[in-house]
């Protein structure tokens, strides 16, 4: 077990390990930002598949789509660098909600963020997935069982540590925007030298049937592309020192790379007059008309294959974050708050793998229908947060804060259109969201409430009295007259001031025979015997703790039931020796609040 | 938990009202022969295949095959009877070897009947469940789950006690008896009134390409309609008194009711010129010829549907019995030794249960294919227990011993016959039987072994001195000082001679913190911080429990560790808290060797 753990995880790192493996600025674009820049895979043909659903005319619209679009980008990438100014410990949207707009905002936020990283994670590696077997179809049938492989590879790699994978995953994703790029730069330069002429009807012609709600519809879907830039800004404390200047300018770096692949995308879409297909992505079309099926088109393809199945990892890297941060507040168990072997949160780590996986079977790999819900999971937290940031300047009124309130009002004021927009035009799938959203923040409420509870009823408080003891009455219940009895029987009058042995018989005749037996053997300490007509043991058990307890307590004695057990030299022994004892512990333990001693005697053989 | 176990299977029982629990001849023939009864339904049908696939001309021979079957018959029934008889208090085929032919012999039989068993009720709940998905197609995509459920329900029905299983199972057996009469009778009448012609060739006419081989497949064949006579032998201890003499009974009506509707059937299939089909089964041929598709036609084979689901009965009422034998021997877990609320050997049940699922998912409800194992697991523990009794007659040469030597000396021979002509005729089918029986007697061998060498390791021997101890070192591992802990430790200072508190602290800075925070609240007791780099609070403690416990050791002492542990309200609530109390305790346990006492510290909300 644990040198299969070893060879997997790599062995334990000291905590004071934890500072190398801080991130620089190259391998922190690589790691944080293969989600946002995977969306270019699939976010433009969102758009396209709108407007075909008008008419071939109204293609031109992609081109002032993509342009608000890029506005948005714009918007959000400046907010964010406020955001990670003002709050360089990370946290994101959870934490500037909270501080700035209060608990159930911040939960809000913090939950909506939660759950996208898990869609990201199942969605991401289903979409790489679904590539992969489009190109060798004879892997269809398995494409659950590969993605899962997947996800089960992604979280090792982050079991491993961050940088280790940061490692692994920088060239995928720069290969993936060296590949992008090269696609853009070719098409340009045929498109210059007149190699290829423009198929889409100009821009402004008039389309028929076309309304503001497809154009709305149309934009909400190309917001897709936009998921996965906040992840910067939970990952503050992840960066080397200065962590928020670092930080920045890896948010600048991907937002500009961001904006250059889906502008790059988006225009040679409509030049080339792609129309979307259902057997073949907008990437491949673009690609094929440039450069033909040649190696360069299988480079572009792989390497999109590759980013969409890493853009998993940015969830990897987000959610434990997210995870330690609600885990503090004690709104989720608190084991989200412990550090494995190599220092990455373990626990975060393997939910998510988990919970994704889980998604993955669940929805058989099919999990497309999942982004609007991704999406608007996305921009609920996006629209707090700037909400929090504004009041935040309002508040404060610090140095330069009017045009610092500007940048977040109009954040907020985009984002919340396109959350608004997404209801209206999308609710058919989005709705659960109105489901689950107050449902996990009442348990976050109830969780917490718990653990307040537990901490007061644990505190020790001066005005009450301790109460001292003053013996101690032990109970042995012995199945026979055995080596195990005899050491149990010993240690039972080492510790008790009081010794009582019981026996529980199925038959009268072996009730006797025990009486009997005991007689000669240790007529010492008192045998109880007990008849259990009913085949029991734990039930006449019971009954007997309870008399001897009541008057244990009336003495001022404690009760202690001894419970012999004799350990198997291999484990697979265990199957042949009935686990009386075990049950018989969990039993006293958690109904009957009684110390149990487990006194264990050890086979040689 | 309880008051479902209740509704599924009733409140408990007695163990003084085992008595009543005891069958009647009625009840236990029903019971007791569903089994060989519904082997009619497929024991014909594998005749005729192979005939069908000699030639057309060959389906005479089905009538000397059918009267071989029979002879085998009666040489088994007069056999049985004086197993029986010999052996009052059951066990069949496993003690009749054990008892005469030595420990191997015995267990080869026993192993063979419970594997057979296993196997009665994956085959017969699978082929009714295909009977009643044949009739309704709509259902064919359930099959597995059906098959399933009705195995849960037989299972249930067996947990709530043999009798009551019994009241239920009795009508569906003398339905199907009724009602395949009622199909030979009609099929006679027609016969003699001239209503149907003879179809196949004359008894006599020449087959070209016909030969031993083929002859003797389509026997060994047939022989699967004799599984299941066995079942009387292994219950005899269920019966009312007299046992011995009302299972004989039992015996012979079985054999009779057999041998007329196993006859009718042959011959009717013989006389309509009934070839087997891939669709129909050869009694659903019979009974439309005879009756067309009217309400008599479906009574036949609803009651045959009803049957081979039953006849899974059979397994569950045999082979609780016979683990308990094996365990009492020492061969198996002893928990199959236990009375089960209800009296009945409940582990064995839910063994039995279980195992059959497994099979059912395995083979996909397809288990059609097992019925040559199946067959052959019944023919060896035949030929051991015939030889078995064999050499009880010739050692024992009791009044009579010659005619009963005869009887079982016939008896063995055929069986053997049956057993060799299964490996040379169906060796493909049958293969595994070769490796698994060796591979499962080693195993049983081992059981025993280690049940030996345990009930030597734990006998009290005058001669070793008992260990006296002179103190007790009590080591508690805190993690704050918080109520629960306060608790633990008045535990500690009541039954220790030294106690110390361990801390485990993974940073410096904590360590410290606890340190002075101690040394303020019980300056009185020790403790013992522990700095852990690796974030393990197992490895530092156990180093630390190492050195304490040597020297404790040194001065006659015990080591005690006092796990405190606090029990949460509810249930769900345990996920909120670290386990870690629980995973040490374990592992000192286990591992290590060391007395644990869980302090239970209950919380009131």
């Amino acid at each position: 077990m644990r040198d299969l753990k070893r060879f997997l995880v790599g062995r334990p790192l000291k905590s004071s390990a934890l500072k190398e493996q801080r991130l620089n600025k190259l391998k922190a674009l690589a790691i944080l930002s293969s989600d946002a820049l995977s969306s270019v895979a699939y976010g433009p043909e969102q758009i396209l598949i709108v407007l075909a659903s008008i008419s071939l005319l109204a293609f031109w619209y992609s081109i002032p789509i993509a342009l608000c679009v890029l506005i948005l980008l714009a918007a959000l990438i400046l907010s964010y660098r406020q955001v990670i100014y003002a709050y360089p410990s990370g946290g994101g949207a959870y934490i500037v909600s909270r501080n700035n707009l209060g608990e159930n905002a911040g939960l809000i936020a913090g939950e909506s963020l939660l759950i996208d990283y898990i869609l990201t994670v199942a969605v991401s590696v289903s979409a790489g997935t679904d590539a992969l077997t489009s190109a060798f179809p004879q892997l269809h049938d398995f494409t659950v069982l590969i993605a899962c492989v997947f996800v089960v590879l992604i979280t090792l790699l982050n079991l491993r540590g961050v940088t280790e994978s940061a490692s692994i995953l920088s060239y995928p994703v720069y290969l993936f925007v060296f590949a992008i790029l090269v696609m853009i730069g070719g098409g340009l330069w045929k498109i210059v030298n007149g190699g290829i002429p423009q198929h889409h009807t100009p821009i402004g012609t008039f389309v028929p049937g076309i309304s503001l709600f497809l154009l709305l519809k149309a934009f909400s879907s190309g917001c897709s592309a936009l998921t996965g830039v906040e992840a910067v800004s939970n990952a503050v404390p992840n960066f080397k020192e200065p962590p928020a200047k670092n930080a920045v300018y890896t948010l600048f770096m991907m937002g500009s790379i961001l904006a250059v692949l889906f502008a790059g995308i988006m225009f040679l879409g409509y030049w080339l007059g792609i129309t979307p297909k259902a057997e073949e992505t907008v990437v491949s079309q673009i690609a094929s008309e440039i450069f033909g099926r040649n190696w360069v088109y299988f480079m572009i393809q792989g390497t999109t294959m590759l980013i969409l199945i890493l853009a998993a990892n940015t969830g990897f890297s987000a959610f434990p974050l997210l995870a330690v941060n609600l885990a503090r507040d004690k709104y989720i168990p608190r084991m989200f708050l412990i550090r494995g072997d190599r220092l990455g949160y373990s626990n975060g780590i393997v939910t998510l793998g988990a919970a994704a996986i889980l998604l993955i079977i669940i929805f058989r790999g099919e999990t497309e229908h999942l982004i609007p819900l991704y999406a608007i999971g996305v921009f609920i937290p996006f629209t707090l947060s700037q909400c929090g940031m504004i009041t935040k300047w309002v508040r404060e009124k610090s140095v330069g804060w009017v045009s610092k309130l500007v940048v977040n009002l109009i954040g907020a004021m985009i984002c919340f259109i396109v959350v608004t927009i997404f209801f209206v035009t999308k609710f058919t799938q989005v709705w659960p969201v109105l489901i689950f959203v107050p449902l996990i923040v009442y348990l976050f409420h109830r969780i917490k409430k718990h653990y307040v509870s537990v901490e007061e009823q644990l505190r020790l408080t001066e005005t009450e009295k301790t109460l001292q003891l003053d013996g101690n009455v032990v109970l042995v219940p012995v199945a026979g007259i055995t080596k195990v009895v005899e050491n149990s029987l010993h240690y039972a009058e080492l510790i008790g001031d009081t010794v009582l042995a019981v026996y529980v018989a199925f038959d009268r005749e072996s009730e006797i025979e025990m009486k009997q037996k005991w007689e000669q053997w240790r007529p010492n300490i008192r045998l109880i015997t007990l008849y259990s007509q009913y085949r029991s043991i734990t039930q006449p058990l019971t009954r007997l703790i309870d008399i001897v307890q009541a008057k244990a307590q009336e003495n001022n004695h404690s009760l202690t039931v001894v419970i012999p057990q004799f350990i198997t030299k291999k484990r697979w022994h265990d199957i042949l020796h009935n686990q009386s004892g075990l049950l018989l512990r969990l039993y006293l333990l958690y109904l009957k609040n009684i110390i149990v001693t487990t006194v264990p005697y050890r086979l040689k053989k």
